[in-house]
Parts: C-alpha cells; sequence; structure tokens
C-alpha cells in the first residue's frame, strides 16, 4: 500500500515560500475601467484628478437677490439702500450669478414693494453667500489616491468632478477545480459513497469576499492527466487556481505530482491542524494551492494562504484581525507539531468572555457555522489549562455575541425553534443554545457560563423532576426553576419495530445507540436500567454516544443501531416507528441574576406565544404544562 | 417674495414617527427564493433545515482498511492478528463502509504482505475511524434561523444538507427622483448654471450597502404636475420613494407639497445641521423622503432616517456606530438649535487621538471623503471648548487611521503626489495632508499634533527659507528641518496677460484673490508688499481668500479675479499665464520624536525616487535640491 508523508512546514515558512514566489512571478493588479456610479468598494488603480471645478460656475448659495456687492455699500438699520429691479436678479440656491454681480442677499433681508424694487437694511461683502468656482473641488485636484476603497461620498465627489469612469484594480480570477472520483454536484439524493461537493461554492464566497472572481470548473475524475488537463485549462484562463481535494497523501491523490510536472511544488504538508495537507506551488507562473478535502481544514488553509495572496495581488496591508480577551472553559490539549485552530463559543454572560470548545472534527462545517470565535494554539505548545486567558479572533462581531442568550444543557429541537421565533418577532437577540445534558446545564448556571439551563432530571426517589436540583444545588439561591414543556420519551426502532423491542429488556438483544453522559435521556436511561437490574454492559452500543436526539434518530434510521432512547418529534422527523416509555418534564434553570432580564422574559413570553404552540403540535410529542 | 418657514423637529422625535407611519403601513421583507451558492450575504426570512444527513452514509474517516471490529479484538503488540483479503476492504477518506463493516485501520497501522493478507498490531473498536451518519449535520436539524446573515461557511453547510435552495429577505426596491431645472445627468462639459446630479449615485451605492435596490427615474423638472406624475409611478413600481432636492422652501420646491397631495406629509424641517429642510412622509402606504440637495446634508438625512427605515425593512438591530474618544483640537460653536454633525479629521500622532474639524459647508462633499469621523454636537449645546473630549464616530477603520503619516501645513499638489506613491509602492501608511498654512506646520509639530509640516518661510533679515524657524520656535530642539523641493511663484493671470502684470505695483489696479492668513504664499506677499511700501488696503481682492494653490488659479481662470500669487504648476494645469517673482525653498519641519520613523523615512525616499521626479518634471516648476 502507497504511502507518502508529508512534510510539516510552519504555516509562517510556507506562506512566505509561497509569497515570495508569486511576487517574483509579479502577481499584480492590472488595470480596468469602470464607470464612478459602479465603483463602489472598488479598489482605485490610478489616482482620480478632478477634471472639473465644483462648482464650475459662482453659484448662488442661497435663495435671495444677486447684486454687486458695491451698491450694497453703507445700507443699514437707519441708511436703508433702495434697488431698483434693474440692479438685482432674483435667485435660488445653485443658480448662477449674473453678469457683473459678485453677491447674494438672502431672502429673508429683502423687503419687496409690488413695484418691484427692494429695500435693504444690511450691506453685503463680495462673494458673500456666494460658492465661488472650486469652493468643493478644483480642476485637476487629486480626489483620491491609488489604491483607496470607493466609497458613495467618493463616487458623488467623481461626479461632482466631472469624472465619469475610474480606473479601478482589476479583480483576480481564481480557476476552482474539484478533484475526486467520489465527488458529486450538490443534490437532494445523493447515492452510498457519493460527497456533495460544496467547497467550491464556499470558497468562491470566500473569494468574493476577499475581492476576487472565480470560475469553477467541472469535476475531474482521480487519474492524472485528467487533473493536469484541467489544470492546464485553468492555467490558460486564470490568474491562479485552486485544486480542491487531492492534497493528502492517499493513493488518489495526485495534485502534488501534477503542480510539480507543471512547475513547481513549494510545499507539501503545513504544520497547522486542521489543515495539514496543503499543497503550495506555481505553474506557468501563477499561484497554484491544492486544499484538503474537509472543509474546515480547506477553509483554514484559505484563510492562511489564499487571503494573503489576495491581498499581495491588491498591494494592500490587512487589517489586524479583530480579538477579545476569553477566559477558557476548559483544559485544551494540543499537539506540539502543528499551529491549532480551535472553533469557540464565546459568552458573555457576566461581562468577561467565556471561550468554550465546540465539538466536531475538520469533516464538520456546521462547528464553523456555530463558531463565535478561532482560538490558535501555537506550534510547540502542548495545549492550555483551563481558565488561561486566551485571546480570541472574532467571526461574528461583539454586538452580536453581546446580545445573546445563552441556554445551555439538554438538547431538544425547540430550542431552535425558540431561536428561529425570537428572530421572527424581532426580540433584538439571538438565542444560543449549546448541548452539553442536564448536568451540564447545572454546572453552566452554577458557574454563571449560561442565562439558564435547560434540564429534564427525573429525581428517583420522589419520581418528580427537577425540583431537586434546585435543593441540592442551589441551597441558598441563585437559581430559579420555570416550567418548560412536557414531552414523551421512547425507544425509537426502525418502521414496522422488525426487533419487536417493547421493554427495557429487549434491547440487550441488539443492536443500541446511547446519548453522551450528562444528558437527561441518559440518566434516564441508566436510573431505568438500574431499576430493571439490567448492566450497562449487557447493551451492545451502550457506548456509542450521540449527543442529540435527532442524531440518535439518524443512527436508528441509518441502520447503525436497532434502537435508540428519544423524543417523539425526532422519530417522527425520521420516519420511526416510537414505543412510548413515560412523560418527562423540560424545564429551565435560571440564573437569579437574569430572572428579570429582558431577554429572559422574551423567551418565556415566546414559549407561551400562539406561535409556539403551532410549531409544537407539528413537530408532535409535546405539552404546554397550562395544557 | 413667497416663504415658507420649516419647523425644526428634534431628529429622534421626526425618526419615531417616520418609522412608526412605516410600521403601521408594513414596511417589511418579503419572501425570496435564491439558489444557495448566491446567498452571500442575504438575510434568511425562514429558518432553513437540512434535507439530509451529512455525511449521508458510514465514511471511513482515514485512508485505510475497512473491517468488522469484532476480527480484531484482541490484537496488540505480541499478539498480532492476522486478516485474509476476504476480511478487510482498502478504503479512502470518504468511501462509504461496505456491507458488514463498522470500523477503519489506519494505513499506518497496516502492515501488508504480497499475497495480499495484512497484519494488525492493535485494536480497533465499533465505529473508531467512522464517520457515521449525521456526524456533522443531522436531517431535519435546524441549520440556521430566520433573520441569520448567510456567510461562506453557512453556503457550505446548506449544501453539505442536501438544500439548495434557500429563502431570503427580498431586498427593498427604492425609487430615487432627481428634481430641478438646474439639474444635469453627470457631463464632463455642464453649461453654466447646470448642476451635475450625483446624489441619486451616492444614494445608490449607500442603499447597495444597507441591503436595499435602487431605481433611478429621470430627471424632472420643477414642476409640480411633473413631480407627482414621477411619483406616482414610483409608488407603483417602488416599496419606498426618494425625491432629491426640492425639499427646502425655496420658490420651487414642491416636495412637501406633493407628498401631501398623494398621502402625508408628517414631518417638513428637522434641528439638524447639515439636512434641516427634510421631508418626511408616506404616499400610497409607502415611505416617502424629500432629501435636501446640498449632498452633505443629504447624506446626514438618509443617515438618520432612511438607514433606519431599511433596518426596519429586516427587522433587524443595527449594530452601535464604532467610535473612539478624541480630544478636540480647537473651539467649536454650535446652534442651540440644531444638532450638528461635524465631519472631523483624527489624528494618531502620540497616542490619543487629536480631533480636527474640517472646513467646507454642506455642499462641498469632499470634506466627507477625507473626514475620517463624524461628532455629533447635541440640540441645546452651544458648542465645545478647545481640548474637550469627545467621541467621534469613525468613517475609516482605527487601523487605516492608525497607519497613517500625517504631513500637515503649506499646500502643494506634491503631497498630493507623494500620498500616491506611497500607496504604488505598497508603503503600507497613508499620507494624510491638511492645508492649514506653513505656519499652521510649526504649531502643529510644536504641539504633536503632527508627524511634519510642510513649510516655505522667508527670513526678510536673511533672505533665507525655513532655517530660522528652528532658531525661533524650536530653540531647544524638538525638530528637524528636511530639504524639500525648490519651486517658483509668481503671478498667475489669464492667457495673454490681458491686464498688463508685471510688477506688484500691477496688483493694485486690478481685482486680486489672495491666499489664507498663515500661508507662506501669504507670508511672501506680505513681506513683498512692505518691501514695495503698498498697503494690504490697496489690494481689491485682499480680503478673498482661497486655501490652495489650484483655487487660486480656478478664481483666475473663471474671471472672478485678474491675478493671484502662487505656483508655477497650478497656473499651467489652469492654462494661465505664469509671471515668475522668486524661487522658494519648500522644505520638511520633522517632529524629532519622529524623525527616525519608518513611515518618514519611506517618505523621504519616496522624494528623491525616479517616479517622484518623473511626476515634478511633468508638473513644472519644481527642483529637488541635489539638481
Amino acid at each position: 500500500m502507497k504511502h507518502n508523508y508529508l512534510n510539516n512546514t510552519p504555516p509562517e515558512a510556507a506562506r512566505e515560500v509561497f509569497l515570495n514566489a508569486a511576487r517574483e512571478n509579479v502577481f499584480q493588479y492590472t488595470n480596468e475601467s469602470v464607470p464612478a456610479p459602479q465603483a463602489l468598494g472598488r479598489t482605485l488603480s490610478r489616482a482620480v484628478y478632478s477634471a472639473l471645478s465644483s462648482p464650475h460656475y459662482n453659484a448662488s448659495a442661497m435663495d435671495g437677490i444677486a447684486v454687486a456687492a458695491e451698491v450694497t455699500f453703507g445700507a443699514g438699520e437707519r441708511t436703508p439702500v433702495a434697488l431698483t429691479p434693474a440692479q438685482y436678479t432674483p435667485v435660488d440656491t445653485g443658480d448662477p450669478l449674473p453678469e457683473g454681480a459678485d453677491a447674494v442677499v438672502m431672502v429673508e433681508d429683502v423687503i419687496d414693494d409690488e413695484a418691484g424694487n427692494v429695500t435693504l437694511r444690511a450691506a453685503v461683502a463680495p462673494w458673500q453667500n456666494v460658492r465661488q468656482v472650486g469652493e468643493d473641488i478644483c480642476m485637476g485636484d487629486m480626489i483620491a489616491p491609488t489604491g483607496t476603497v470607493v466609497t458613495p461620498a467618493l463616487i458623488g465627489a467623481f461626479l461632482a468632478g466631472g469624472v465619469a469612469q475610474v480606473e479601478v484594480m482589476k479583480r483576480p480570477l481564481f480557476g476552482i477545480i474539484p478533484t475526486g472520483d467520489e465527488i458529486v454536484p450538490p443534490t437532494a439524493a445523493p447515492k452510498k459513497g457519493e460527497i456533495i461537493e460544496f467547497n467550491s461554492a464556499v470558497f468562491s464566497a470566500m473569494l468574493a469576499g476577499w475581492g476576487a472572481e472565480t470560475k469553477v470548473y467541472g469535476i475531474v475524475k482521480d487519474k492524472k492527466e485528467l487533473l493536469a488537463a484541467a489544470l492546464d485549462t485553468a492555467l490558460a484562463e486564470c490568474d491562479a487556481v485552486l485544486l480542491l481535494a487531492g492534497s493528502s497523501a492517499g493513493r488518489d491523490d495526485y495534485t502534488a505530482e501534477v503542480v510539480a510536472s507543471r512547475g513547481q511544488t513549494l510545499i507539501h504538508g503545513v504544520g497547522i491542524k486542521p489543515g495539514k495537507p496543503a499543497v503550495l506551488g506555481t505553474a506557468a507562473g501563477k499561484p497554484v494551492a491544492g486544499l484538503p478535502g474537509y472543509p474546515v481544514s480547506a477553509i483554514v488553509v484559505m484563510e492562511e494562504f489564499i487571503k494573503p495572496l489576495v491581498d499581495l495581488y491588491y498591494r494592500r496591508t490587512p487589517a489586524p484581525a479583530e480579538t477579545v480577551e476569553a477566559v477558557l472553559g476548559k483544559r485544551l490539549v494540543s499537539s506540539l507539531k502543528y499551529k491549532e485552530y480551535v472553533r469557540v463559543s464565546l459568552g458573555a454572560v457576566g461581562g468577561a468572555y467565556a471561550c468554550a470548545p465546540l465539538a466536531g472534527g475538520a469533516g464538520v462545517i456546521t462547528s464553523l457555522t456555530k463558531a463565535d470565535g478561532i482560538l490558535e494554539i501555537p506550534q510547540n505548545s502542548e495545549g492550555l489549562s483551563a481558565g488561561t486567558r486566551v485571546q480570541v479572533r472574532l467571526l461574528k462581531s461583539e454586538d452580536e455575541i453581546a446580545r445573546s442568550l445563552i441556554v445551555t444543557g439538554s438538547h431538544d429541537p425547540i430550542l431552535d425553534e425558540l431561536a428561529d421565533l425570537a428572530q421572527r418577532e424581532g426580540c433584538g437577540f439571538r438565542l444560543k443554545s449549546s448541548h452539553v445534558g442536564s448536568m451540564g446545564a447545572v454546572t453552566a448556571v452554577k458557574s454563571g457560563q449560561a442565562h439558564m439551563g435547560a434540564i429534564h432530571l427525573l429525581d428517583g426517589a420522589t419520581g418528580t423532576y427537577n425540583e431537586h436540583i434546585l435543593k441540592t444545588y442551589f441551597p441558598e439561591g441563585g437559581a430559579v426553576l420555570k416550567k418548560g414543556v412536557r414531552r414523551v420519551q421512547g425507544f425509537m426502532v426502525p418502521k414496522g419495530n422488525p426487533k419487536h423491542i417493547e421493554t427495557l429488556a429487549d434491547l440487550t438483544r441488539v443492536r443500541f445507540v446511547n446519548r453522551q453522559r450528562g444528558a437527561g435521556t441518559r440518566v434516564l436511561l441508566d436510573h431505568l436500567l438500574q431499576k430493571n437490574g439490567i448492566a450497562p454492559a449487557q447493551l451492545n452500543g451502550y457506548a456509542n454516544e450521540k449527543f442529540t436526539h435527532t442524531a440518535v434518530a439518524a443512527t436508528v434510521a441509518a441502520g447503525n443501531a436497532d434502537a435508540g432512547l428519544g423524543i417523539y418529534s425526532a422519530a417522527k422527523m425520521y420516519g420511526l416507528d416510537f414505543i412510548p416509555l413515560c412523560d418527562e418534564e423540560y424545564d429551565f434553570l435560571v440564573a437569579a441574576a437574569y430572572a428579570g432580564h429582558p431577554y429572559v422574559q422574551a423567551f418565556f413570553r415566546l414559549l407561551h406565544s400562539e406561535a409556539f404552540k403551532a410549531r409544537i403540535k407539528e413537530m408532535g410529542g409535546y405539552k404546554l404544562p397550562e395544557d
């Protein structure tokens, strides 16, 4: 079995080698002429000079009468000056001064009679109330230098200065070639083994944001000749080329080889995680990069190497990334070999930012869409201990992060529905939920990391839900319990219940899929197992843990397990059969300090809204306590 | 003469009235379906749910061999397990697991022989190195709620989740109707009295930035019926309408009347400066605004009333404006009647921001393009004294402001050329020059408000330039003098010199145009007048002050004066005749603390570059000291 080892070049060194090669090959903007009104956001490639003074004639700055200033000299309260119609001209703001006039008297200061004569009780100086030629812009003045990014006001200045067309930096064109035998274009019904190709859309959007254009080529199969031919075509048509996937060292990964055959593979393998198997090189005098197939890896490589390449093209100094200081919530272990990019969630419950690493590997793109920021751990670091003050690079604005209601704890799809309702109703906050299980909710509320927690914890002794948590964990106060929904828990099994699951004991003879430690559903399972005298080890799949009800349902639906425990709405969503076990109470533990907070109040208003009732009715398996 | 007085509604009250009317008329987004890859930057109008799990099959997470985990149980360093080809399948990352397999052994851990048998020295657990169905996204999970602005990564999540089309908020369409008898479309050759209509392009660009589309109608003459007809058309086609100019109370200003005839004029006149003559109302159930003609006034009205209207349409909470604290450099007088918006320049020479109000009235759009920020002075304030700590709303990024080389003082077009060269050469800073005259440069360098000053000050006693400034104003050091250029000063007169200006005495019989107090050229004039025994009062136009050489040239070229004093390059630009008077030395006074600063060093490198020499050769009238 062929296996190539990759290099592990430090990212800074890899970037320098790649950018130097691009610089040597004069990877730089050319000029493009565009109409001024269409230049918004573009970067000037040449200084713009005014072709016209503005105003280009002496214009009245007021509504009033235009006069030769000298005829008003001497006018005063006790020495009014009378002017005949021949001595003045009525003008509006913007009107040209007639021949011989060099001043304007404001309409408020003019007393006119029926014959058209006017009386003035104050004199005007030459050029008073007149916008002289060039007051705003003088012909020949530089309106903006090279490198200026065009704003709306600048468009106005160009047109006012008689400049209809401006020279801007042509956007670089990046060719994008997706590769891979298993890759198919986006579809709602991919076959087994077919992977939807979405990276080209992601990178096109990223490049658009950086000011580049893209041409996406058809998917190329894993054949060296085909890849080489596609690269040749793209090199002929584009300013730079990105080859997607095929940058690792698997047996079908030809990128590095093909780039070398057309130019030079400068770097193969970078000391970053995710993103290690990147290829950086040049071919036909143009920059070429091979990006890893996992989306998060590839996005990191885009940020680290392709954004600086676009900045180089524009010869611009990028603004430093916006960062905030945060306190790391849990220990992070890191490899000495890699600079690591950890996607994190930021919470600002008490004022200081708390930083929580998000789960999910390099293939989990939703770990990026949910992230508030990126925590970078340098190469040669073994990691960071909990409580460390860290700098987090922001992916969302501080304002958006500040306007968050943080609800952590047990997973239920109703949290997403409430998040959506909060947006629809324009509540002004985003509801941010994270799935750490009911016990995680207790910890988070206690340590001030969440405004509220979602819990469904059975008190085995009394058979009641959640009330005991206040006594056990908040004996001195600090939290209040607010009722949420009643929901039904049960077994999710394939349609028709082929394995005839009826009772807990039936689970011992099938493949089970479990929830993670700390989840209320896991607590319920363990309670029921104990009550029925079944040891966890008797369940095949007890260790196969999922973080959400839908993940359990998806696992059963995929045939990876024969049964799971979860809520009705998830089973319904996947067309599974559902064997009800018990009703439970899914409630909210609210940090006392935030019980009166407007976001919390709005949350419970939404929970009892007609819109929410309609949604849970459609989802099925829920009741509000008052129903 | 007809004269309507406007109201003076406080801006907050005016905004509330206007937005409430829009709210009552349900000014709100509708849905539009767009392909996911084209949704970048759009706002979701409905929550997006995954249509597909990702991965949608059990996929190998590694290159290696797929096995049933149980066949590896017991494998260890001393107890290797051998597998026949029938017991494993080679897989690459992303490949589906074959029937019966539930784990993958990494290629690094596989020892293979020529017959195709493999040996393992470690066991794998079920689902190890496998991306199980739904690991990233589970079918039915909410990928993003309503109101989310689509990012590149989110596009990836949509496509990975099998969602090809998403529902976004349709952009509102704003009709823009420019009005006015004197208004003409952008042209390089407007006639006298014709004003170039550029506001529609400025507002279209502003609205594009806020997420709205625009339809710009043809220019409408100042006739009530025509304006009413244009408004009717726009109301039928658009979601909201902006009428440009015609919102003041001049005799041709029908906006308020026409809006009232089609609906309701809610506000006519707002207590803001600039921007007072705004009209706000509704017609045919749609928001309508009349914007003042002066561009800066209109931009203020757009920011204060139209941006909140677009935010309302999207039901979004705008992020608070970014502000910085700065120290006001000079006293600002403000009217009690208006909330004032002062365009300011920000300098960060010593660390703290210094804030300098920019010259220019509401008609001067370049006062906005040059501004770094806006200082708001509340209604009911008489103004602010010099040294006050103020909050400035940023128009440019803090990073851009920080990367500035501040050169203040005497005006010369070469400063703009050097600014352009600095950008072209990618020096990493912007050269920011302001024209406060040579004496202003001395003050600015002394008080730490500029890195360097541009001066040309004649020492009457010795006939030398600039050297005496160090002795007089910096006796204890604090500044160094660096040579700049030699340039020729002289009289600028119309082509053919019709008034036969030859000597200083000739100025007493023509109309003169002067430079502002503190300008080196003004100092030169005063010196020459005194030497020749001519009193300033003998010069007709001595009080007509301009701030730049080009403004003097433009004034002479326009026939507003018969002669001015200035540099050759400005006269040449305007095709004027030039009567040389003397050579002078235009030098740079560098704050000692910044003499070694990389930006300052780069500046003098540019000053002696071949590119700069080529430019001054083309401009004419300059010499470098070494030439």
